[in-house]
């Protein structure tokens, strides 16, 4: 067994489907977001323009979250020191559950390390908790929703993305006893498109399963006070789950689900992802509070965000680039190739000062291989123009096509 | 299907067993750990002292790690916005990887949202591109090492613990073509023993299997620069991968890998726990990277630790408290019964300020419930006193047996 020799195979075939990973070195600079540098071995250092950010409201920067920040860290120190069984249960915890379940209109809230790790942790122990458990799962359901399927080891059962007939034709098709479970997200995050969360309900209301729904791509940036597509479409009450992310529009980093006092205390109990773990460190915790608070109160970040969406979409659009039918805040352009994507997007960086990942296998589907851009109420007119007459001299030095 | 009732029963059970848990709800004062404030609901607000940190050098409230957040605070802002290939990589993030290869003299090291999900990615992904693997991992390896055995697929073959020849009978009878993993730990943090790690590696060459050492509870304390036990006996160079934690001794949040390039690039390509999650707020890696540049070069804090808990050892031996044979850092007193152990934590933070937290199944297995004190620099003699004082009237208090 020559160990060497398998994992330099496994990185071979990355490179010869043009996949090969190269993380951009860059550091923003807080204040003046989407302004960032970046590092030396990309063409730095140098200014650059972030327009690939999942911060997508710049709360990043928000000078509520950053001295809530600053004075957790000189009330309580660094990290929490401990899982929240363990010494690590702080009091900026409990209040942010609080604040989650709230915004939510849920009895409770559990934070996790990550969304990626609430995903997971509750997934897959659900399914346990619930013998026979059958979960149906949207086909673009992102990956850490996948490993929780596949690692709570119950059946799955697949639908056809946003297909209502579909889930309805396998649900009415499977054991009526079995517990069943609907899994999908609200915003899917590569394309932009909604599931239609109303009808999915309906339908879980009809086959009696639960249902869990990612909001990752839209908590603070849809709905009133920032709930997201739920609450914008006042349907919130009728999801059993919502999962949501701390490290997207709400600038920081972490998990978690809101949903009945009884599924929280479950997953609190029986998830080795949620028990094992060292809890978030209260920095974070007490400027995701502060974020999520401001979010509650102040819609001039989600209108300044969907503003400049809307604007960009157009100028792309005008200029006959090829944008994809998002109705939300992202804006992918189609490129369908990685080898493409990948160069398109180092001329940006190197020649324009632009930062914009390719989106690659297994992110995407080979074949739809995109550039995903995401403005943000930050990203001012010019910078869109500067942005919109890059791609049309880089489409005109590639040759590419444009729309008539 | 009556969700509810399942959910309830569940819930249950752990009542019925006294192993239902409540987080004890604080905030530890930094500038005087181990001191902090428990919150009403558990007999506060008052003020505790903390017997149960992982947070084991207190380097939590180290200034130059609170100074170095701030900074990156106030740099760089909350969150990084994104993954490691999509907008959050970070120049501290490229840093701290380079620092903790160095630390463990390894080619390159690879950073993760904790150290549950170092463990659960690295070792499910391995043995993913290892087709035909064969894991053979400790009786008491922790649940995220169990987690990321169980989600590789892979053949597993648990041996007694730190049983070398139960390990080598298992080896020689295995397929002697098949790709091989031992994955074991060098500290183990219920009991406090530790593994022959040198031996197990001559095992790993004899049999030609890759070795995986969970150094969590090791890394920071051990070593002349706080490399773990691996540095401490000289045998870093023998283990294929070490895997550590930001969020105990360094006193952070966050996880790692430091081995070969090549298997950083393929857990980095190909590990979806690695690949879809929000990297680590550079604020985070920022305080980390101060903590293990400074626990390099001081040694004052691992040699207060260890005074700390030889002391604290000793005063419980001396008044005949059942204090197990632990060799490192950790002081666990065995109890035996979940129902008994909750009752004397209880007593301990309601009446005397104490804050130990019991330790129960599935922590440890159901018979050893046990209280796990952690001293650390900052744990004082008369600290020491007063808490051996408390034991000794709540055992005479609850008619528990002392040692001859």
């Amino acid at each position: 067994m020559d160990y060497q020799r398998v994992f330099n195979q496994a990185i071979d075939r990355l490179h010869a489907e043009g996949r090969y990973r190269v993380f951009i070195d860059i550091l923003r600079n807080k204040g003046s977001f989407p302004n960032a540098r970046c590092f030396a071995g990309h063409n730095g250092p140098k200014p650059i323009t972030v327009w690939c950010s999942n911060d997508y409201l710049a709360m990043g920067q928000h000078p509520a979250v950053v001295t809530a920040m600053e004075d957790a860290l000189h009330d309580v120190g660094a990290g929490s020191g401990g899982t929240r069984n363990i010494g690590g249960n702080t009091h900026y915890h409990i209040e942010l559950e609080g604040e989650l379940a709230d915004l939510h209109g849920k009895q409770a809230a559990l934070l996790f390390t990550s969304g990626y790790v609430s995903n997971d942790a509750t997934l897959s122990t659900l399914a346990k908790i619930l013998p026979g458990c059958i979960i149906f799962s949207d086909e673009l359901n992102h990956a850490s929703m996948i490993a929780g399927i596949r690692n709570s080891g119950c059946e799955k059962q697949v639908f056809r993305h946003n297909d209502l007939a579909h889930l309805e034709e396998l649900l009415a098709a499977a054991n009526p006893d079995a517990p069943k479970l609907i899994a999908f997200e609200s915003v899917y995050s590569m394309d932009g498109d909604v599931a239609p969360i109303e009808a999915i309900c309906d339908l879980s209301d009809k086959y009696n399963a639960l249902t869990y729904l990612d909001e990752v791509h839209a908590v603070g940036m849809y709905g009133a006070r920032g709930g997201g597509i739920s609450e914008r479409d006042a349907v919130a009450d009728r999801v059993n789950i919502i999962e949501g992310t701390l490290g997207k529009a709400f600038g920081v980093m972490g998990g978690y689900i809101a949903t009945d006092q009884t599924i929280v205390d479950v997953i609190r109990s029986y998830a080795p992802g949620f028990i094992f773990t060292t809890s978030l460190s209260p920095v974070l915790v007490a400027g995701a509070l502060a974020s999520v608070r401001h979010l509650k109160a102040s819609a001039a970040e989600r209108d300044g965000q969907q503003a400049a969406a809307t604007r960009l979409k157009t100028m792309f659009a005008d200029a006959g680039l090829p944008v994809m039918p998002s109705t939300t805040h992202i804006v992918p352009l189609m490129i369908g190739d990685p080898v493409k994507a990948k160069r398109i997007s180092d001329i940006l960086l190197a020649e324009y000062g632009v930062y914009v990942q390719p989106i690659n296998y297994p992110t995407v589907p080979r074949g739809t291989e995109r550039l995903r851009f995401t403005p943000g109420p930050a990203h001012d007119e010019s910078m869109m123009r500067d942005l919109t007459n890059a791609l049309l001299e880089i489409w005109d030095r590639l040759e590419l096509r444009l729309a008539a």
